[in-house]
């Protein structure tokens, strides 16, 4: 985007807290899909690029423009969000760390009073962090084209012109055609249409997909919840004032926390809201909200065949995705039409494509069965690094510890147990008894 | 079968040097079928029979009436074959190790010269290891039926009687309808028919599957070689003349057995010989020749779905297979029909079931990519136990090696390698430099 004075720099809020479990099995409740690196460019440069869809997500709003990002996440991730950010050496303006999951609208309203202290007027620029949009400088671009009206009092949103009669998601219906990249006022939200509906708006030229980007000033945002979840405002004010520095993190006190409705920021605000614009998006966008947007996003081969990760093989199929998801195991589909099938190292989903909605159903099913697949990865993560069990005997367990550079384990000790560590990388300095090795 | 006196017990002769594909990935080169815990009743009592086909088999032809088995195997089984019958507390007759696959009609040839030097007039009943029957008593008294007929010069082959129109299978052709138990002249082999064939068959009484297992004499057997695959006979004695015993193993000597034909016992023997008997079986066999076959056999929920192993899961599936071996991940199946999946660890195969002939070419494309699962498993065989790769990294190794009751490795040294080891199951004796700890 344009160079901007320090001053006036866009603030990005991004939400990791969300736990989807849509595309499971690569997506789960204790490692989900903003955390995977999912969506990028396979086929030829298969394997070149292996960021994370929350480290693209804080790639696309770095630059000039930009100050650094504050995150909002999870208890569960903070650990994740440490990592991932510290891999791509990127320091966030803050982390606030939820007690328990609110949806958006909690979120966004504790990221707007955190920098109204320090900056009333700064634009906040709220995103997803499980979002693919590919063309970043037209990213970039349209939130700078959406500045102006934000910095004069609109809630700008963002939406994408549409390419298919998706049925999926909600429409923005504009008030005006669109016009060139200047945002247009919003005459009202559409909710998901039949696909009647849907053959229209792809046409129309007002109806665009609602991507869920939004960029406002933080006292825009509190006039619009003192309009519109005045309830609100007091406990989160409470839960920032309550919150605990943590290992880096700002922990909302739980407490008052506990007391904040849970609801979606389009639910609370935007749909009730009248100051709305909204800033057209074309810079090949997707929610990878299922597996059948992965597979139509991914490079295709002559048959619609796309097939994922170096261990993903495809014999007579059509209209099939097969995902091979990092340490699993290969993968082969003979003769298969309209399927997907995803493989990790302990799981693995085989589904019908018309029934990619259902996938819910497997973690349920693998929840009731006790397997630890339905919601956990075989990698626990702490602040020091992680570490996955390699080998489960009666009286032994072999594990794999991978502690980042300056990482730090707690002393313990262990009844019954004896442990022997082998380092294979790196040099450790071990402290038993106060003698240091 | 009844009780017999000692010389005229039945020399079981098993066939192990079989590397079929086409249970691929559970099936591989490395470690067929045979050697696998396919086809034990699921269900109910899963996971509490873990028995190989091969184990299976030999268990089949334990008890008075029967001599201890000899065992035909490959080179790369030797090992395989020792722990697999060390483990059941089983000892053999005798082991012929053949340098290189030289298909049916050699080994067949091989165990009957072996045998008829000691046991000139000793009946032999040879076996494939990687079938199913799963009513061990009606077999056994199928075999005590069959003997009086092999004892008076007849070669006689086991009849299955068919449940369904198969046209993947060979049917013998009876001189007269099946009569009780006794066996029948045949009158011709059938190759596979096609489906009106097939179906006239099923109800004809006298067609009846080819089953692969055969009973005759030793010298029958030389007989018949004598008259219609003379040309085999030098070589295979030589091989045996020249055989090198080697941990317990007879290996045959390779160059005379480089010169043995390649050929099945079916086209060099039986589709020639005049003195056939068919013996009825209807003892619930299956040769499991392929997924299909293994989904057929397995016990089946009302919508005709087979769930294999405690990893397996369907919901909404009909007429599918869904296989979990072993180590391998969970895997669910979401709206599937007339599939076959089956999980291992490193390899996942997903057909549809009209495509199940042709696994081989999803083997042959992970040949093509240099994928090791094509054939070979995880874990490599040795004499003193096995060992798996739990985790490889650029500088690192991380091995199970299990060892077995008194195994015992060689001494090595490595440059470049630092070795750890850590016994987590019973105790070890350790030799270096003469020290012994």
């Amino acid at each position: 985007m344009a160079e901007v004075s320090n001053s006036n720099k866009v603030f990005p809020v991004v939400l990791t807290g969300g736990a989807g479990t849509r595309l499971w099995p690569v997506s789960r409740k204790s490692f989900p899909k903003q955390f995977q690196p999912i969506g990028n460019a396979t086929g030829e440069g298969a394997g070149e690029n292996n960021a994370t869809l929350f480290q693209n997500t804080l790639a696309r709003v770095q630059g000039q423009g930009f100050a650094a990002p504050l995150i909002v996440t999870a208890e569960p991730f903070r650990f994740i969000v440490q990592e991932q950010m510290h891999t791509i050496g990127q320091v966030p303006h803050a982390m606030l760390v939820e007690p328990e999951g609110r949806n958006t609208a909690p979120a966004v309203l504790a990221a707007a009073l955190h920098l109204i202290a320090d900056h009333p007027d700064a634009v906040m620029l709220v995103l997803p962090s499980d979002h693919v949009i590919a063309d970043v400088d037209v990213f970039q671009a349209m939130v700078a084209a959406a500045v102006p009206a934000a910095q004069t009092g609109e809630i700008v949103t963002f939406g994408v012109t549409p390419t298919r009669a998706e049925t999926g998601y909600g429409y923005l219906e504009l008030s005006a055609p669109v016009a060139g990249d200047n945002p247009v006022p919003l005459r009202r939200f559409v909710e998901k249409p039949d696909v009647i509906r849907a053959e229209t708006f792809v046409h129309s030229g007002r109806h665009l997909w609602n991507a869920g980007i939004f960029l406002a000033r933080c006292d825009t945002w509190v006039a619009a919840y003192q309009t519109h979840a005045r309830d609100m405002i007091a406990p989160v004010q409470a839960a920032l004032d309550g919150a605990v520095m943590d290992l880096g993190y700002a922990r909302l006190a739980p407490t008052p926390w506990a007391g904040v409705a849970d609801i979606s920021v389009d639910y609370a605000i935007m749909e009730r809201a009248e100051n709305i614009s909204v800033q057209p998006l074309d810079a090949a966008w997707s929610d990878l909200g299922s597996w059948d947007a992965v597979w139509r996003d991914a490079p295709q081969d002559g048959c619609n065949v796309a097939m994922v990760g170096a261990g993903a093989h495809a014999i007579d199929c059509d209209n099939t995705l097969i995902y091979h998801h990092e340490d699993g195991p290969a993968v082969v589909g003979l003769g298969l039409s309209d399927m997907v099938v995803v493989a990790t190292g302990d799981a693995v989903l085989v589904a019908d494509k018309d029934r990619i909605q259902d996938v819910k159903l497997a973690v349920d099913q693998l929840t009731c069965a006790g397997q630890r697949a339905a919601d956990q990865t075989p990698r626990f993560h702490r602040p020091w690094g992680w570490y996955e069990t390699l080998a489960l005997g009666g009286r032994f367990q072999v594990k794999r510890i991978v502690v980042k550079p300056g990482g730090c384990l707690s002393l313990q000790s262990h009844h019954h147990r004896s442990e022997h560590w082998v380092v294979v990388e790196g040099t450790a300095r071990v402290t038993v008894n106060d003698e240091v090795t």
